[in-house]
């Protein structure tokens, strides 16, 4: 069957979550969104493009920071309203420059820090 | 630090989205949505309890259908407003009896199906 971005289903503001894992590692980077352009623009370019919701504009992710998003394979989930892209992450994913958003862990009521941020090249 | 669920960042909706990781596996399974009161009870009881948009109402995985999601870790993500959850699944995560929701891939412009049903025990 043809895809069609149309066919997802977007929220109020016409945009979807996308999940992004580390293809190699099953790591989970990060979730942002991306509305329909942008699902468009990723299975073109395969390159992870989002829509930044405080920028209203492409996030073409890394192109300030080159840590680029290489598109392995684009999932569509049961109800068309969330997807899963597997990636080649380029450094870190977190603007925090640490592997994964997902850093901070909740355990006996506590906030644990699981890892530091990257050094610098 | 201790945590309050408060501190987290939730939509006008009041919900936050998580995303469920296989513990074992690291297959991303499903994306559900959490308000404050369910973060607090999946933490409490540590079964993944979500709140249930179409329902209005708490949806303790797998109460009805017995595939019920045990917490392995709670993790929350940099900007606090999206929630990772490893879980131990019992049987398959999504509702058409499939592993994981995100059965469908995208690619060459096509719809793939990457996985039947599971048949019945």
């Amino acid at each position: 069957m043809t895809f069609d971005p149309a066919s997802l289903t977007f929220d109020a503001a016409g945009l979807i979550p996308a999940v992004a894992q580390d293809a190699t590692s099953g790591e989970v980077l990060m979730v942002a969104w991306m509305n329909a352009d942008a699902v468009r623009q990723t299975l073109e370019t395969g390159r992870v493009t989002y829509w930044s919701r405080s920028r209203q504009a492409f996030w073409i992710k890394g192109e300030t920071s080159g840590h680029v998003q290489e598109l392995v394979d684009f999932r569509v989930d049961c109800d068309r309203d969330c997807l899963l892209v597997l990636v080649h992450q380029t450094g870190p994913a977190c603007h925090t420059n640490r592997r994964t958003c997902f850093y901070t862990a909740v355990r006996d009521g506590a906030e644990v820090e699981l890892m530091a941020p990257d050094k610098g090249a």
